[in-house]
């Protein structure tokens, strides 16, 4: 492993067999083009498996947990405890993205990359104690070098325990509460944004609460202001641990050659950085939802990403990408299994 | 059975039990809301089965086809044939909905009101014979009053097969070469809307065909223009034969406490009708997608209803209200098997 394996480049995609796939469609029983997004995402994961009928039932679903020293300000609705409480109820079974593992037959792991607790001990997760949260970024840098390093790799081997398990599609969720003030402060450092236009209710503050919120975040912004134009280093100064761990793993899964179905608005904060460090990966996300948070969509159209559910939420876990998952597979069944015009002896109509 | 059947009433929605599922949604280890629609649908649907933890695990999808004499007119881009030819597919499961049905462990059935081969004889289909496909509306009424009650009879029939076999979910698709033309031209009718504005490119008419459509259909309402209010007469008047049947599965369907999941642009104009012959039916149907075809969003509009899925989808078949169904699966599993805060031990924010 080099010292900066986050710049290997990515997997190319199999220009190939994404032509055979978009040649397939043509023939199958339907007027061209009325599956709609559906044979898009077909073809698109032809060329990524290299398999001319790409499959979707192996699905990896990882959970990065950590704290925010953030909280300090009063920017969560819920108490900081709740982080480490959930990590018990996943893998206990009762949290709603255990229910959708459990449901979509996914291989679920919960990996606690650093919580309050720094000495919580739970049958079933990976605890990677990277520390007790990050620091309050709204006075100095959220993580140290050493830490952020540690994060992202937390997330790389995720990634890579996936693909060697077979898994064909990866979804990252996070919990940890405080983490939509991480993401938005480094949205708005990325795209430069001011602090209002990315920050929303969250898991659910009030008006004067959101407001309260995007003061902070603006606050944080001018404390940071000389922080330069690397997105490694905006990762460190805002990023919660959790957030770094999906970047490592959205960048180690893009390496590897597992196709990654991205969640929601933290989420897709996190796409957005793996993006800025290493552009490569972007052919290796599809974007599972859009969501309730008012960030989420000036997020996703700076990635030009088009989600494929509208839901009306604003959970995290991973859920709204799980939620996605039958979509897919059902994609991936119609190109593979319909017949075509030849074999069902169907008129097309004339050329 | 009275000879009014369809204006019966409908089953009242099970009020207790939804209260009672919309308290225990409150309980669920999530910040309140933040399943969106989601929680939404399963408290519905508990509305609906009267079962605190509803399921939609039994899904029945009935396929009603028919041709059409408005063909005549030149309105469609594949040759009537195709209709038959389909409806082969369907049975010999090559079809997107054979594959969906399949993947879906659902029940699918296939009824042939009427093509233009009466002498049509394929097993696994059910042929009705309402007639070798409608009149041309374009001069004369689509069909008479008894070919309209054999129509709307065996689409209440194909419900009640769905009640009998213990669905609690039902999924109506269609198909027949020109019936985007027919349902158009229904929907102006009721909607008082000119034929521009809810004339599209169906299954793939280009600029100049779509215009051609529009002036058939504008032509048509002229000619019918006599037609008074009664929605059954403009039913008669423009409609398919599987069109009809489409309206008395879904008033079939809520007399007999069988959720409804509406596909397409058809078959929303079906469910307009449906709910202008019987308002009481109107809280059974839940929109199963929003489709390409342009009339859609102004026909969905007037339902006042919010489709599940947008995917660009231009098939007909009961596709996209298949697609749907794992989102209203994971609906009830969510509802039904998440945690409670007091069951994990979960602190809930303070109130």
């Amino acid at each position: 492993m080099s010292q900066t394996w986050w710049r290997e480049a990515c997997r190319p995609v199999d220009q190939n067999v994404r032509e055979q796939a978009l040649a397939r469609q043509q023939q199958l029983t339907k007027p061209a083009g009325s599956l709609g997004r559906l044979e898009q995402l077909a073809v698109q994961l032809a060329g990524l498996q290299g398999e001319l009928k790409p499959s979707v039932e192996q699905v990896w679903i990882a959970i990065f947990a950590g704290d925010h020293g953030v909280v300090a300000e009063g920017i969560s609705a819920y108490p900081q405890a709740v982080t480490g409480q959930m990590l018990l109820n996943f893998v206990s079974g009762g949290a709603a993205i255990s229910v959708l593992a459990r449901q979509l037959n996914a291989q679920l792991e919960v990996i606690d990359l650093g919580t309050i607790d720094l000495a919580l001990e739970l049958p079933g997760v990976r605890h990677l104690r990277v520390g007790p949260g990050t620091a309050n970024f709204a006075q100095v840098p959220a993580m140290t070098y050493e830490q952020g390093l540690q994060a992202l790799q937390g997330g790389r081997e995720s990634a890579l325990r996936a693909a060697a398990s077979g898994a064909r599609l990866f979804i990252g969720g996070e919990m940890g509460i405080g983490n939509t003030t991480a993401a938005s402060a480094l949205a708005c450092a990325v795209l430069g944004c001011p602090a209002s236009e990315l920050s929303g209710p969250g898991t659910g503050l009030d008006a004067a609460g959101v407001r309260h919120k995007a003061e902070v975040i603006e606050r944080a912004l001018l404390q940071h202001a000389n922080l330069g134009n690397d997105p490694l280093q905006r990762l460190l100064c805002f990023g919660g641990f959790e957030i770094a761990a999906l970047v490592g793993a959205y960048l180690g899964c893009a390496q590897a050659g597992v196709a990654v179905l991205v969640d929601g608005f933290i989420c897709t904060v996190a796409a957005l950085l793996a993006t800025r460090i290493n552009p490569g990966c972007r052919d290796w996300l599809l974007f599972g939802h859009r969501g309730a948070e008012p960030g989420h969509r000036r997020v996703l159209a700076e990635l030009d990403a088009e989600p494929l559910l509208e839901l009306g939420l604003r959970l995290g876990e991973g859920s709204g990408a799980a939620l996605a998952v039958p979509v897919l597979r059902l994609a991936c069944d119609l190109h593979g299994q319909m017949a075509t015009f030849a074999e069902a002896a169907v008129a097309d109509r004339p050329a």
